[in-house]
C-alpha cells in the first residue's frame, strides 16, 4: 500500500488512499494540547501507562541498559507510518527525526495538518479531562469542522462539589446541571468503570441514601477530589438516563487506575436491563478486550450500542482484526467509530486511517468472496462511519 | 464464489459447491414452524433479542427515523447470501424481495427447500421449546433425513408439575420421565444457564433438600411456569448425569433472558469434575464467546465435548475466524457440529452452509500451508460434521 | 512450504527454513526424560490432561470403538509436521511410524536431534517438576547451549518441609533457601495460579499469620504433600519479590488441576500494583485464552512481561493467530518467547519453530502492507526471540 502523499501536493492525504470514504462523525474523543508536548513528554500521549519509563530491572545485577520506548507498540509503530507522511517525511522514520520535524513545524502547524489529514467532519467532545487543552469550537475551526459537546457527569459532579456549601446546595446544583448540559450537549459520559468498577448495584439510590452519601463525601473530600462514591456515581448515572439523552459509558482497557476485569461491559447486563424502560440509548466504549460480549449486548437490547474508540489506535496493524470481531454479533446499525483521541492530534489521523482502512479492507474481503453485495457494505460503512451516530445524537 | 444453483436443477445445491463433504449430523436443533412466519414477524426469529424494535431514540430531539432491521447482521446477510438463490432469487436481494418470495411459495414448498438444501442427514431435536412446530418425525420426512430426540430435562419438569399433586407425586413422575426417556431419546439437554447461571453448587442436592424446594417451588408455581429453582435444577442434571447419556448443556450468548458472564463454560468446571466418575458425556453447546475455554474443558476432561450450536450463523461471514479459535485447544474428535436451528428452515442451510464453507477453507489453507496432511483434513472434517456425535450418540 | 530436510544433510534443520532468525532464548522450560517415553505413554506428553484415555462412551448403548488420540490435536499435528522430518521420517507420517522410528533411534539420538534442530541457544529450566529429568547442565550440553536455573518457590517450600522439625526450622529454611536461589538462580517461578488460584490476597503476609499457617501445613501435610495453604504461598511470593530477581506467574490454561477461571492474569492486578514499588519484574506465563489482558498489564506497568509458554505449541496451526493477538497490546520490548517443554523433546522443537514461523509470517505480511518497517520488524523479532530476555535476567 502506497504511503499517504505529501499533504502540501494533495490537500488531506487520506483522499487518494480511501477515495470514496464517507466523512467521519467521531463520536467520542478529547481536546489536544494548545502547546507541545516537547520531546520528552511526547511519549507518555502513547500509552496508558501513568509514566513512561524504562521497564524494571533486577536489583545486583550488571546489565546494558535499552532503548525501551512506548514507540515500540503497535500504536507507536502507527504514528510514524501515517503521520510522518503528514509532516513531510518517510513512513517510519526514526523517532527521534519525527520529534525534531514535529518541534521545528510547531503545535499549531502539526496540529493543523493532522487533523485535517484526518477527515473528520464531526467531533463529539468529551470535555470532562484534564490539561491546557483546545476547547471543542477551538478543535472543530482548526479541523475545519464542526463539534459538540459531551458533558463527563463525574467532572460534572466534582465542579458542583468545589463550589458547594452543604450535601443540599450539592445536589441542587449537580440537578440543575444535568439538566442545563441536556439543553446544550448531545449526550453524557460516565467513567464509573474507574471510580468503582462496572459491578454497581444497578437501581436508582434511594433519595436519603444520595444525601447521606453526599453529606459523607463534602466531609472528607480535598480540595479537587475525585468522585469515587458508588452511591453519587449511581445517582449520576440515573440523572442522566432520565434526561434520555446518549449516555456514554467507558467499558474495557485504559490507564492502570482501572482493574481491567471490573470493566467487563457483561456487567452492565442489569443496569441496561434498569434502563431499558427509558429507551436511552447506552453506547458502550472502547469495550477492548471485552468486545464481543458487547456485540451481544448491542444484538439483544435494542437501546445498546457499541464502539471502537481508542482499541484501533492502540492496536494498529491488528486494528481489522478487532473490528471483524466487533462485526460479529454487533447489529450494523448498532456499532460507531470513534478514536477516544486525547492531547496529540496524531491520535485522531491515526484512529480515523486505521478504521478507514480496517472498514474498506474487512468489507471488500467479504464482497469479493460473495458474503457481502457491494451496496451492503457501502451502506454498512456509512452508518459506522457516522450515520448512525447522526441519527443518535440528533445531528 | 459461484452461487448456490436452483435446486430444481441439481439436488441439494450444497453438493457442487462442496462436492466432497461429508452428510452431517446436526447434533443440537429444534422444530421448524409449520405455517408462517409472515413478513412482520420473520425479523424476530433472526436475532435472540425478544423483540425486534427500531432502536431507542433519545426524547425530545427531533430525528429521521432509520430503516433499522435485524436483516442487519452477519446472519440477516448469510441468510440472503445462501438462502435467496434456493428459492429462486439473486444472493443478496432486498429483503422485502425475499420475502415476498417467500410467502409466494408457501411454507411447505419453502421449508422443504431450505431443508434440502442444507444437506443434513440426522437431526438431534431439541424437543423442549414452544411454539407450533414440526415434530422430529415430521422434520426428518420434510428434509429427507432421519430425528432422534433430545429431552429438556426443565420441560421435562414443568410437564411433570402441571399434572402433579404433590412434591412426591412430581419428583416421582420426573424420575419415572427421566426414566423412560433415557430408552427412547438419544440425549438429554438443560438450560441451567438460563435458569440459574452455570455457578450453581454443583454437588448432587440431598433428598430432602430436593423435596423441600419441589414443595416450595408447586406451592407458589404460576400455572405454565419455569423451573428456575437452583436445587431442582441440580436435581435434573444429577438424574440425567446417572442415566449415563450425552448431556447437552447450554454455554455462552443466547437471548437476554440470560446473563452471559454466567454462562462462561468454565464456570461448569466443578460439575465436570463431580461427574467425571460416572463417564456422562457432557457436550457444551454455542460456548461463543467462550469458546477457547470450552476447548480447554474438551481438552483436558475426556467427558467433554464442544459444539459451536448458533455461533456459525449468527456470526456469518465471520464463522471461519470462530471455528478457528474453537479448533486451537479442542481436541479433533471432541468438537461437533450442530446448527441450533430453530422456527425458519433458512438457519439449518445456513448454519450447515458455514460450516461446511469454514472448515473446507481452514483444513484447506493449514493442507496448503503443509501444516495438515490431506487425510488428516478429510478424517477430522469428517470427524466433526458426525462422526464422533454418531458414536457419542450411539446412531 | 518445503518440509525441514534431512537433519543429516543440513545441520539443525531450521536454519534453511527461517534463516536469518536470531537465536532464541527459551525463557520458560523444564528438562526432558532421560529414558523413554515408551509408545504407551507418549500421547500423555502430549496433552494437559491427567490420564489420556478414550472419551467416555455412555453405558447401555453398543457402538463401535474409535480411536482417539491426543495425536488429533494441533500439537500432535504439529509433531508429526515438524518432527518426523528430524527423525528422517515424512512429515504428518501416521503415529505409530513417528512411535517406531523413535524407539528404534532411542532416547538419546531422538533427544540430541531434537533439541539441536530446535535452534535454541540459551534455557532457563524451571527445576521444581518431577519425573527422571535432564539436568539443566545435561540439557545444555545435549543442545550444544547453555542453560540457566530459574526455582520454582513451592518445591522450594516443599524440600523445606521434607526436612524441617517444626514451623521455625521450616520458616528459616524458607529464608535461606530464597536467598540463596537467589545468588544461583537466575529468577523464581510460582505455580500459585494451581495451588489457590490468582484471586489471593495481594498483600504481605504477617509473621504472626505465617507461623501459623506454616505450624498447620506442617501437623497436617503427608509426606511429599503439596504447598496449597494460601498464606504460605503468598509468603514465598513476597519472598521472591524482595530478592529483586524477575518472578514468573503461571497464569492461563494448563492440567486440569486448576481452574481456568481463576487464573486470569488480570486477578493479578492488585498484587501487581503492590509490587510495583519494589520494581520486581513480573512475568505473565502463558496466558491463553486471557493473553489480551495479559498485554493490557504489560502496556500499563513497567514491570510486568509476557510470555506464551505453552500456548504456540498447543495451538498448532493457529500460532500464528494466537500470537498476533499478543503482539496487539504488549508492548514489543515486553513479550518473551519460551516453550515450556517438559519430557519430550519434540516440545523445544515444535515451540521454536511455530514461534519462527508465526514471528516471520505476521512481521512479513505487516512489513508487506506498508504497516511496519523492515528495520523495525528485524529488531522486534530478535527482542522477543531473546533480547529482551537476555537483558531482564542479565544473561
Amino acid at each position: 500500500m502506497a504511503a499517504l502523499p505529501e499533504p502540501e501536493a494533495a490537500g488531506p492525504g487520506t483522499a487518494t488512499v480511501f477515495p470514496r470514504f464517507p466523512p467521519l462523525l467521531d463520536q467520542h474523543c478529547h481536546g489536544v494540547l494548545r502547546t507541545g508536548p516537547d520531546r520528552a513528554t511526547f511519549e507518555g500521549w502513547l500509552t496508558e501507562a501513568h509514566i513512561p519509563q524504562r521497564p524494571a530491572a533486577s536489583p545486583g545485577r550488571e546489565r546494558a541498559t535499552t532503548s525501551f520506548s512506548y514507540f515500540d507498540t503497535q500504536l507507536g509503530f502507527a504514528v510514524r507510518r501515517w503521520c510522518a507522511p503528514v509532516l513531510g517525511l518517510e513512513p517510519h522514520c526514526a523517532p527521534h527525526t519525527y520529534l525534531e520535524r514535529r518541534a521545528a513545524l510547531g503545535t499549531a502547524e502539526v496540529t493543523g495538518r493532522l487533523l485535517r489529514a484526518a477527515g473528520i467532519s464531526t467531533y463529539l467532545v468529551d470535555t470532562g479531562v484534564p490539561g491546557p487543552l483546545l476547547t471543542p469550537g477551538e478543535l472543530a475551526e482548526t479541523a475545519g469542522a464542526e463539534a459538540h459537546e459531551i458533558v463527563r457527569l463525574e467532572r460534572l459532579a466534582e465542579r458542583a462539589a468545589d463550589a458547594a456549601r452543604d450535601a443540599s446546595s450539592f445536589l441542587a446544583e449537580v440537578s440543575d446541571a444535568v439538566g442545563e448540559s441536556a439543553r446544550t450537549a448531545r449526550g453524557f459520559k460516565s467513567v464509573a468503570a474507574y471510580r468503582c468498577g462496572l459491578d454497581f448495584d444497578p437501581v436508582p439510590p434511594g433519595a436519603a441514601e444520595i444525601h447521606a452519601a453526599a453529606d459523607r463525601w463534602l466531609e472528607t473530600r480535598a480540595p479537587g477530589g475525585r468522585l469515587t462514591d458508588p452511591v453519587l456515581v449511581r445517582h449520576l448515572l440515573w440523572s442522566a438516563v432520565r434526561t434520555g439523552l446518549p449516555l456514554q459509558l467507558h467499558t474495557g482497557f485504559g490507564d492502570p487506575d482501572l482493574r481491567l476485569d471490573r470493566c467487563d461491559p457483561l456487567l452492565l447486563t442489569e443496569f441496561i436491563r434498569a434502563v431499558s424502560p427509558y429507551g436511552t440509548p447506552l453506547v458502550l466504549l472502547h469495550c477492548y478486550p471485552y468486545h464481543r460480549g458487547a456485540g451481544y449486548l448491542a444484538a439483544v437490547f435494542p437501546h445498546v450500542y457499541a464502539d471502537f474508540g481508542l482499541t484501533l489506535g492502540h492496536t494498529g496493524a491488528r486494528a481489522r482484526a478487532v473490528l471483524a470481531e466487533l462485526l460479529e454479533l454487533t447489529p450494523f446499525g448498532k456499532l460507531l467509530f470513534s478514536t477516544d483521541a486525547y492531547g496529540i492530534p496524531e491520535l485522531y489521523l491515526v484512529g480515523a486511517q486505521l478504521f478507514r482502512q480496517a472498514m474498506t479492507e474487512l468489507t471488500g474481503a467479504w464482497v469479493e468472496r460473495g458474503e457481502w453485495s457491494h451496496k451492503d457494505a457501502r451502506r454498512v460503512t456509512g452508518l459506522v462511519a457516522g450515520g448512525t451516530a447522526r441519527r443518535l445524537y440528533g445531528l
